[in-house]
């Protein structure tokens, strides 16, 4: 399903939104965003599921676990909020008090999302001045200033959305460009993300439908392998087109946008310079070639390769060997293919060409250099045996990925 | 117990070495070793448990399943003969053959351990060849020739001996500076190490204490999480000192020897300059504070943040909390300590003193930076459970190990 990356969360009837600085970001860049839906607006949410989760995620975790009724979204960038203790909760709470005065609704009915630095007490009185600072300025169109403003060593703003048959649409926004290997669940994902939609759906519809994509889009790719305390990702639902679509339409292009948003974020990675795709299959059951994918693309060794430019076929078999997962490397089969669209970042110039460097677990020879010089690569590894594909999709890892996350306190 | 660096291979009687160069290095340094014991001498085995696994390895692994009735080890760098096919099992043949009459034994008696380059084919020629050659050059005093032929990417020769209670000496050689994270079990290590020792020893007894060590030390320690398809860790006995200790003695021997090779080859890992021990307590049974000190061993934001010096105990946090382990954030303790000793790399020059840089799930606040700036640095993380501590060493990750895995083929 194709996005329109110009598409964000005030492309659906029904929402407002703001982005604006409170004061949280040394650089006094737009720090804190607002997203507000009409009355009537309902909500679902997949969280973190890292032992050491942050007071936002707490809050808004357990209002989305009482309730579907939330119609207001805090975010804000510059501090995480996370091993805070109770003056973290005191500071969440100030926070949605403040958004429900402002916004005229119950402080249940906010939602809340922070990412930055871990371990630093947040300024409650900043965050609550940059709220009423923001509900000042929501705007119907203001999308796109919310999605700058909830960025942190992110280089660019990312948005993604796309129309749904019968009339509704769906469009959202994201941040994320290392501590980045989400594993989201129900109710489970620093990266940020929050979608709405102005269709007519259920909770339990829009609850599943997010689910799902998470588990196909956010869960499958990974920066560093660094699950973060703060991974949040919300749907948001307004109703305002009057249609509603059939679920599994609504549940597509749920997907479309979360994938679309999830490529953004690797094409953002910290220090990167190229996006993987790694798929695997006959691997038996999927969940079976999905752990030999996310070894292959976790490996320092493999991620380095990337950067290099290197068709090192020998560190993506000995990766795939240490997942746990029995095959004969003998049976094992790796092709590449490099250009727009193989990992599913820009639209395909044409179909890919794959060059196999793998046969029957032996080197074919071929020389897979310009395949491998692509900023978008897909490798793709048949184990031999029987079952269907499963992808994980990830970033190179460089040097400035080492300078970065050695001078910057996350 | 106390190790010397100037005891190897050739420190306990019975045993001759040697090193040369054959060829298969491009720099044309030694590339060829050989340990030869004297007849009677038996040998133990681990080796890796990757699913795909080199020619060599499964040689040598079947002959130590059959028989510990060995007593030559065959060593090449430049090429790991892995992904090699047919001609791979070819060229261990060829090469055991040629050992074999070279030295007066039978083939079965032969082992060989591979280690550089994957998927190229090995030329049997030349090791053929190196192997006469080495068998011209053995000497009772070619511990250090043999330990500089078997390195890659290592900098600098690893050796470390012990003399046992009774009369009896272990000595030993090890390689490793990358696709460093073995797990290795009986019959489990492209980290390989000889051990020998002329101690009298059964070969279960052997067998026991080297599964006993190599799980303690080898097996917990990291430099990238990639377990390669090569690592072998072999003990022989010659028997030659005529002094039998007491089992537990000779275990305790020979877990020392290990415990300092893993840490030679933890500080001289690729691009790295720093060597960290991640010890976690209060996980419940050990396989849960294990797990843990793994996953915060093997983060690239902890590890990119020792790199910088950096007391980010918000990324070891982080990572505690993605282990698959419960724990209170609220209880957490987490203690910082650097200087000489503190990874167990060089002598303590004193007792250490460890900074609480989290107590309760909070920030102390105390100023670590100096504790993080030493060249060895103990991270102390208790979760607030019971059970025993663990322990993980590994590397920092650095602009130079990228630099190093970008432009090397391996």
């Amino acid at each position: 399903m194709p996005v329109d990356r110009r598409l964000g969360v005030t492309a659906a009837a029904g929402f407002g939104a703001a982005g604006v600085s409170c004061g949280l970001k040394q650089s006094a860049t737009p720090d804190l965003a607002l997203v507000v839906g009409d009355p009537g607006t309902v909500a679902a949410g997949v969280f973190t599921t890292n032992q050491v989760v942050a007071a936002p995620v707490v809050w808004s975790r357990d209002r989305l676990a009482a309730s579907a009724d939330a119609r207001v979204v805090v975010l804000n960038s510059g501090n995480a909020n996370a091993c805070t203790g109770p003056a973290g909760e005191a500071a969440v709470l100030a926070t949605v008090e403040r958004a429900a005065t402002e916004l005229g609704c119950r402080p249940e009915q906010v939602l809340v999302c922070s990412t930055g630095v871990i371990g630093v007490p947040l300024d409650a009185a900043r965050v609550s001045d940059g709220v009423a600072k923001a509900a000042a300025a929501l705007d119907r169109s203001g999308g796109l200033a919310a999605a700058e403003a909830i960025l942190t060593t992110d280089t660019r703003v990312k948005q993604a959305g796309t129309r749904v048959a019968g009339g509704a649409t769906v469009g959202g926004m994201a941040k994320g460009a290392a501590m980045l290997a989400p594993a989201l669940a129900p109710p489970q994902a620093t990266m940020l993300a929050v979608l709405t939609t102005d269709a007519v759906a259920d909770p339990a519809e829009l609850g599943e439908a997010l689910a799902t994509a998470a588990a196909a889009t956010f869960n499958r790719i990974t920066v560093d392998g660094a699950q973060s305390t703060n991974d949040t990702v919300l749907l948001l639902a307004s109703g305002a087109s009057g249609a509603r679509p059939d679920p599994g339409d609504l549940a597509a292009a749920v997907a479309a946008v979360c994938s679309d948003l999830a490529g953004q974020m690797l094409a953002d990675a910290e220090g990167g310079t190229k996006v993987v795709s790694i798929q695997v299959g006959g691997a038996g059951p999927v969940e079976a070639a999905l752990a030999v994918a996310r070894r292959v693309a976790d490996s320092p060794l493999v991620k380095t390769a990337v950067y290099g430019g290197d068709p090192n076929w020998g560190r993506v078999l000995q990766a795939a060997g240490t997942a746990g997962v029995g095959f004969d490397p003998g049976l094992v089969r790796l092709e590449v293919a490099g250009g727009p669209g193989a990992a599913g970042i820009e639209p395909p110039a044409g179909p890919l060409e794959r060059l196999p460097l793998v046969s029957q677990g032996r080197p074919t020879g071929a020389d897979a250099s310009a395949a491998m010089a692509a900023r978008e690569i897909e490798l793709r590894l048949h184990l031999g045996g029987s079952g269907p594909w499963a992808e994980v999709r990830t970033s190179d890892l460089t040097p400035e990925y080492v300078r970065l996350n050695s001078e910057y306190t996350t």
